[in-house]
């Protein structure tokens, strides 16, 4: 049956949008900018969330709630060191509606101007300091480790569900110590927690290192980053920890009493992962049949599907089917028994594809009598045929290897899309082909400027710990000494 | 030691602010109206956002995510039912920030006027239906049962801490359903659910009922709600769900095909609770020396202080404490060893009873070598010693002690305000006392409002299952023939 996903081949970005909708993930609103998000895919929002949340806590940290709105005189201190400072926000004037004195609909009431206009936050550094300063007297008030999940909106005019809305879903931790160092150890912490989180239950490789200055977050003295690669090659930044002195401390005037009785300011770090996760995930693993899911991330782990033709048959399956799910649940297996009496199987079939569940069981009545049961696995789409009592003791340690399969194609997909690079002319064509390519650069920012002006390519990142770069040698596009190499890639 | 907590006999009100502000549970911030919710608050809401979460998913509602903007038109269709519509929300009307012309600070960049201002949401009814009208096309497609945990804003003069603010968090569920008896037979399941919740997890007991006709929510055929009796003889209206008849389908044309065929609108119900619950919590259980919490909601069950001299002392006592500690830890019992060096334990003592921790065991050297241990019980102030090694087994049957108590006290405090009452000259001394007045009336707005123009009092509720308020008699103000009797109260 068809399942009207564009191919890959034919329109990437297309088959992007296809996957999002026919997967139920999410759909574009009446808002412009603003996108729902479907009970399918909040479900895989979720079991990010909850497994975060969990890493988060062991570190140390808790959750908090600080305001929506943040007073625009905040964003004054921002722009004190910002040339031509704009940004892109939310700005609520006015706090009534009223009915329209022509009796049509609704209009603003004019006499409800806010006396400062609030802006709904495109992120909570500001309004946080100014609680912290409340909180923070002496060193042995810190640290201070403080996590919030909740929306954010950056007034976008292109967006692209999950990659890039108007509104989204994120968490941001925010920290104050009482040392540079120990704020720099928090950042490098972070980035790791993310680290940890995107292979091992995302299934998704991603390369660690610092941002260049000129893709650092604005205030940040060092931005930590984590870097994927999606199925075209290009690059797709999908957490940031941020080391961010004492700008903040001192914007705020958050400052201490020491050990030894001197006032100090408070050193930040702030981390944030968003809903854009999602877009990653479907962009890394996902192929022409639709979303392909790691078994730590699927509502359903394991559907079932009966044929059948008489009652009895279906009766007889569907309680082979019941005893399954009952020890697979018992296993901590989240299972679907599809016991729709409106579709056809193939229906089904291709409906659990595009949503990417990990195992299929299918069994009809003649399977039934002849002990066997047809297991489907999505990531692969191999069959195989098995005795029905060996099938719930086999499901974990399938479950376990396709998480595996997953993580270890993805890099085997990076790996064949990684190379080093010393020459710009081959460099303006390969990185147009969807590659990383890891190339040496002098560390100025008219460099790295002049090669995305010239290719659209950025400095990804400055990897710590994956591929080994450092070592002597030319930048690629000024010729000046270079200390190490860089990932160079075009960006979502 | 000083808590200084107001006494709730000297002023209740400051009593309640003290209690906030002291438990480490919310605070002002800089954005008027909008508070801050601490960690240790935090994790309170948290507590109870799993249980109810879990208690949903139960009935089979899934979560997802609606957008925090609504546009301006879609309340056109709500004003259009109500006269002298007037409601205080917050209104975004740019999506731009610039520096200042003058060189000072930023501006509302006045270019980036929107074309239809977005109203944040106030509840989400409108934008909701306006994407169930895609998902809905056949009786197929229903019931959709959707929740969603967020945040929404209502422009508030006069804000109390969680009872009142103008941005706060909750969760709100919107169904919608094939024919009125499913939807009504909702409306009822969801209000037992936060009936159930209030009373097992909050210690909370509740009153079910039928809002009065003028207490309904805005467009609800029936709302039906829980209410709660606070320490000084208000109600306060912990949850409600609402029966929302056709009016939202109508309005969003939302319409199904029938398995006859024809053509119908989708019925809907609607059903929140909120950050409020934690002002119940407050209000409904703490006493003079500070919080009281029910185990089931504690972040900590049980604190461990240390009593020592010597570093040996310390050392023997934290040994034996860590080994109890395992041992709760293993029973599922959250647990904190305060082993801070810098502060007295006496200090410590006053800390956790202000903050609620329900159960707190303290121990020195000399207890140790005894073989004893000081229990303390929060609920009750009383402390008992007992032979060490029994502690760990003793605590999970104290602490469903306590969860029980603490709403037996409840309980007992309502019983002992609740009564009868058939004179409206009583009526109107008694109900200052604060009572719950259950009296006769005669079902018509018009009686209603006398009695709160002259009292301040409102019908709180027609109770389902509380009372027997079944019976003639005549109304308690007009005189004129009644049914029942209902609940009257003064309200938060």
């Amino acid at each position: 049956m068809a399942k009207e996903i564009t191919p890959r081949s034919e329109d990437y970005s297309k088959w992007y949008n296809d996957i999002v909708v026919k997967a139920d993930l999410a759909e574009q609103s009446a808002v412009r900018g603003c996108m729902v998000i479907k009970p399918y895919g909040y479900a895989i929002w979720e079991k990010m969330q909850h497994t975060l949340d969990a890493m988060f806590k062991e570190t140390g940290v808790q959750n908090a709630y600080f305001p929506l709105f943040i007073p625009k005189s905040f964003f004054s201190r921002e722009a004190e060191h910002v040339a031509g400072f704009a940004k892109e926000c939310a700005v609520v004037t006015h706090h009534r509606l009223m009915n329209s004195p022509d009796g049509k609909g609704v209009v603003v009431d004019p006499d409800a101007r806010l006396e400062e206009e609030l802006i709904v936050r495109p992120t909570s550094e500001t309004i946080i300091w100014s609680v912290y300063k409340n909180w923070i007297k002496s060193w042995r008030d810190l640290p201070v480790l403080c996590n919030q999940w909740c929306n954010v909106v950056r007034w976008e005019m292109r967006t692209r569900p999950f990659l890039r809305t108007s509104e989204f879903l994120w968490q941001e931790g925010h920290t104050a110590h009482a040392t540079a160092e120990e704020a720099e150890a928090r950042t490098r912490q972070m980035v790791q927690v993310y680290a940890k989180f995107a292979r091992e239950t995302m299934s998704l490789p991603v390369i660690v290192g610092h941002k260049s200055p000129n893709e650092r977050f604005a205030g940040a003295l060092d931005t930590l980053t984590i870097e994927a690669m999606m199925q075209d090659g290009k690059a797709l930044q999908a957490g940031t920890s941020h080391f961010l002195g004492q700008n903040f401390g001192k914007s705020f005037d958050v400052q201490f009493a020491d050990k030894d009785g001197s006032l100090q300011y408070a050193w930040a770090t702030s981390w944030g992962v968003s809903t854009r996760l999602m877009g990653a995930l479907i962009m890394a693993h996902s192929d022409d049949d639709g979303l392909i899911l790691p078994p730590s991330l699927a509502p359903i782990q394991v559907v079932m599907v009966p044929i059948y033709k008489t009652d009895d048959e279906r009766n007889a399956v569907l309680a082979k089917f019941e005893e399954i799910g009952k020890a697979l649940t018992a296993k901590g297996i989240s299972i679907k028994i599809d016991d729709r009496d409106t579709l056809r199987p193939g229906f089904k079939f291709a409906e659990w594809e595009v949503k990417g569940v990990p195992v299929r069981l299918a069994m009809g009545a003649r399977d039934l009598a002849n002990d066997s049961m047809e297991v489907f696995r999505r990531d692969t789409l191999e069959k195989e045929t098995m005795p029905i009592e060996k099938v719930a003791d086999h499901i974990p340690a399938l479950l376990e290897d396709i998480q595996k399969n997953i993580y270890r194609k993805a890099l085997d997909f990076r790996e064949a899309h990684v190379e080093k690079c010393d020459s710009w002319e081959e460099f303006q064509e390969k990185i147009q082909t969807g590659k990383f390519l890891l190339c040496h650069w002098d560390g100025t920012v008219e460099t790295e400027q002049a090669i995305k002006d010239a290719t659209k390519a950025t400095i990804r990142c400055i990897p710590v710990d994956s591929y080994v770069c450092e070592e002597k040698g030319k930048d690629i596009y000024s010729g000046k000494p270079s200390d190490r190499r860089v990932v160079f890639a075009i960006a979502y």
